[in-house]
């Protein structure tokens, strides 16, 4: 007898992160794509729009109320699931990839998005497995994936903030590839004769993930920049301590299949493809330079969102995640 | 019951093609990496020198005599293979990824590698499925894993020389990323300075994959360059023909998992990290314009090992080969 | 006393080609920028829009009816200079560098850019010195500036068209960074996520530039290929010779200040920020490859035009343009 | 009558920072390279060693006792000038471009770069015009030529160091391209395939550089990233200030003509070439993120040492420099 299939529907299949949910789930056990949608592309052949993926997949229309599935993965722009998740999750497991169910305070959703939050009267848990622990995801309809900065970010921090070890305001000066900001926008900032050789700052004063990471770690100095990197994510975190970190995360993380505290400071590029987060830290008594690097299109978002699928469906949290890098 | 599972033996696992069959094989159901070698990093950890994979091997010393596998790759320099394999091939199944064992003829080895072959009385086969056949390579004890030039090349080529519509000499454009070069080779040309945002032709007047790909299609000019990309090959074939391409192609290769056939010019990037090849055709009347792509690493190097030792040990050919693409 | 100055005008700033015209015109001893316009922008400062530009310039709107100047460079799409360019180059030399004027029969004008062509009654002529000459760029009041690959492989293939010694059709096989695109398009090709690390054809099966080159070269087949570059044109052209190409070359530039024959294959980026087209071949009997580098926006476009405007105006060719390459 | 010539000998031209320099130096007016060197190039032409320069000059051994020049710019490796550089200044004016004489401790040389310092009884002075002010530099026969994390840090923070804001201990977190190591250097983490779209932090816990920044500033923490850039570099300052960051650099910075304070987050690009600090800061309060980009080879190398030589030759300080960036 072979082991339980659960179908997959991914809302928004031709942008980078609805993409790579499909490419990782092609070496899952038991997950399996069924259905693939895009608003401009219904009805033509996936592999027009994503030559990389080699499946037969016919992009269907997100009309949600006709398409069944075990789980749908929302990888929409940001607004799609306020609207969408709440009733889906009735009959469905959801995960969603965007920011609309991140923020625990409508207000501060509002503030940071621009647009009215239809308030949360219905259950949801925010899934950050290694951060938040897993019952409530365990037993969740609908989970919001975190954002990529905040993976990073509060992989590395939580475990010191628990520990009562952080003092002052951590600075968090992030560095990224483009493919963060998504496959649709077109910016003049995004064109590879602006950015290749070439880096730069954006979002100051705030960018819209500081509060996403303040409700979990409290306050940071958070700045990002773009980097000449299609993938990737380095969070440099300057911090003072009030003791060692390496051994904080040890304990905290030992169990851990996807965080590795490394020796040497890590490339982005070592986690490329994989779920993992890899953690180093150089300390001088009571400053620290702390370092953590994921691949923000996979731990920083389709493999985090499959990694919480697992768990909402009762299958081993790490089952069809890579973890071997992509190197060179 | 569970599946029956072989043990791999990774000889030079430090350089691009050894970490690369790692890599692939975390996600093979029935071949196992139980040993990785190499000469200058003994009794280290693997994962200090290749720090993108998350495996808990430590390296050996490369001494063949005291390594039991059922299957070893070897990913040395030329020159190695020559020594080591014929007697290793009579206990275990080898596929020697270097230059070694590609061309039949020792007087154009030595011409080419300038080193002497000391003959060729094993046996052995050159072993690219979808040109060269299944059959010598599932009876093989040694395999010769086919240069990445040649793959690209050769995949686009020989059904087209076979079906006797090719014209005159074929024009070989070819375009790689540097990891072809290896890791260990630490030329000026290959630093990100030199080499970033710029391109260059190469190994004029004679590349020595040339004739690896002639004695099997006959006479090419071959013309690589190099490009500022870690992996890929992309090559534009220019030639004339007697009748359309794409019917010749969509027949020989109807059946095969790993090649396609695509509708717009393909990007490297689409094939990365998998074992495809995709091809495509811009035809007019008797001139075509023919493009492969390849990652040189996959389907150029370890993808088509892992491809082959499938084949010599019984298994399907396709299995743990990865066909989507990591993109962006 | 010190020299005469004139005056230009950048009509459209704001791209690649216009702003590359004043960063060049800035090391220009007799030429200077004394206008800068664009559509979009007038009224802003232009390094609002080119912050790597130190000029105080703010934009203009483009109503040249106001604009006084010596030369006129036209840097706007295909379309402008059609309508405005003759009765501007009444009262002031022009060089347009779009493609409005390169392009002899109207009827192939319009059968390449779908744009009706109002006919060729006022005198034009198109500015390659090394390859037209400069008799008639030295008469004229508007020069057409040509496109950048015919540019490069017209400096190569023309001396050996003139020659005689080419035989049978050859082929260009180029490759380009990606701000030939111009800065206004913002295609997702051109995304940064899309190109880096991977290359591809595009413009099967004709390119517009090919009715540009032949027209002066007779018949070629001309593939180009995007690379991850922002600057940067390398063209291989495969042909077969009656003769050897060097010393036809060697004689046809001996006096040129621009064109240099090298021994080693040149990498794009040895032109880059250059006028300079470097040449080189590597010849077996009768079949010959040529390469040709240059930089896309400079002897591409921006330096060329200079150069046109250098012989329009009655100074020395060569005045302000670099020749030292930008490296790394 | 002409204006006066001075004549430079570049020791160790075939480097990134010596090359720079004979670019740089094709546009001044009044200086001009006569001898160019190569410890292991000596005979040879310097353009088969760096293609991009257009120069005829031949390669000589640097015999120092046989060169004559008014100005000695010195570029080789950290010691070469501990040994020659005092003997030259009484002869002609010299820079070095190493680190030799950039520590006014010797003790504290020794403890950075691992050898022993000669002492200092020979005058010298450290040369940064916009920090260290001109007079010194005016009267030197030896200038120290500053690194390039320094520049761009010190011009950021000397202003509020003087002025008495800055509180606590900036964080340093810089960003820069791998042009940086040098063009001899061929480790692997500089290869273009192990860099290419990745990022690390290196030179941890304390880089070479560090102490440099602090005989200046007071003490800083400073973190290193090398980016897949080839040249730039771009230093984020976090820090905790008592007054508002602008004004003071508005006020320092009034007339330097290479110091321009911007009104959006500088990319490293838009200094490409050039030998200008584009200054931004984002300031909330007393918090302060301040931001400083420079070409690591022009104003964080050969442009600052040709600024350096004006002086000391008593030309025009901006003489010969660019300040218009190469972009894309």
């Amino acid at each position: 007898m072979g082991l339980k299939r659960y179908s997959a529907a991914i809302i928004g299949a031709t942008g980078y992160a609805g993409a790579e949910a499909i490419r990782l789930l092609q070496g899952h056990p038991q997950i399996e794509v069924t259905v693939a949608t895009s608003e401009r592309a219904a009805g033509e052949a996936l592999r027009a729009h994503c030559p990389w993926l080699d499946a037969d997949l016919i992009l269907r229309a997100p009309d949600l109320a006709t398409i069944q599935a075990d789980v749908f993965f929302l990888c929409q722009e940001a607004g799609y699931a306020l609207t969408h998740a709440p009733a889906l999750a009735k009959r469905a497991k959801v995960v969603d990839l965007s920011a609309d169910f991140r923020l625990k305070d409508p207000a501060e959703y509002t503030h940071t998005y621009g647009r009215e939050h239809p308030g949360f009267e219905h259950p949801w848990t925010y899934g950050m497995p290694e951060v938040t622990g897993r019952e409530a995801i365990r037993a969740a309809q609908l989970v919001a994936n975190p954002g990529c900065f905040p993976t990073a970010t509060l992989i590395a921090l939580m475990p010191l903030v628990r520990a009562g070890i952080v003092q002052g305001v951590p600075i968090v000066d992030a560095k990224t590839g483009v493919s963060g900001a998504g496959r649709a926008k077109r910016e003049t900032d995004h064109l590879l004769a602006e950015l290749l050789d070439a880096t730069k700052a954006y979002g100051l004063p705030r960018h819209r993930h500081e509060p996403e990471m303040e409700q979990l770690c409290g306050p940071v100095r958070f700045v990002p920049h773009l980097l000449p990197m299609s993938r990737g994510i380095l969070a440099t975190i300057h911090l003072d301590v009030a003791g060692p970190v390496r051994p904080v995360w040890e304990e905290a993380y030992a169990a851990e299949p996807f965080v590795r505290i490394v020796d040497a400071p890590p490339s982005t590029k070592q986690v490329r493809g994989t779920n993992r987060c890899d953690l180093f830290v150089s300390q001088t008594d009571s400053h620290a330079t702390v370092i953590a690097v994921i691949d923000n299109l996979v731990k920083g978002a389709a493999g985090q969102a499959i990694q919480n699928a697992n768990l909402m469906l009762g299958l081993p949290e790490a089952m069809g995640l890579p973890t071997h890098g992509v190197w060179p």
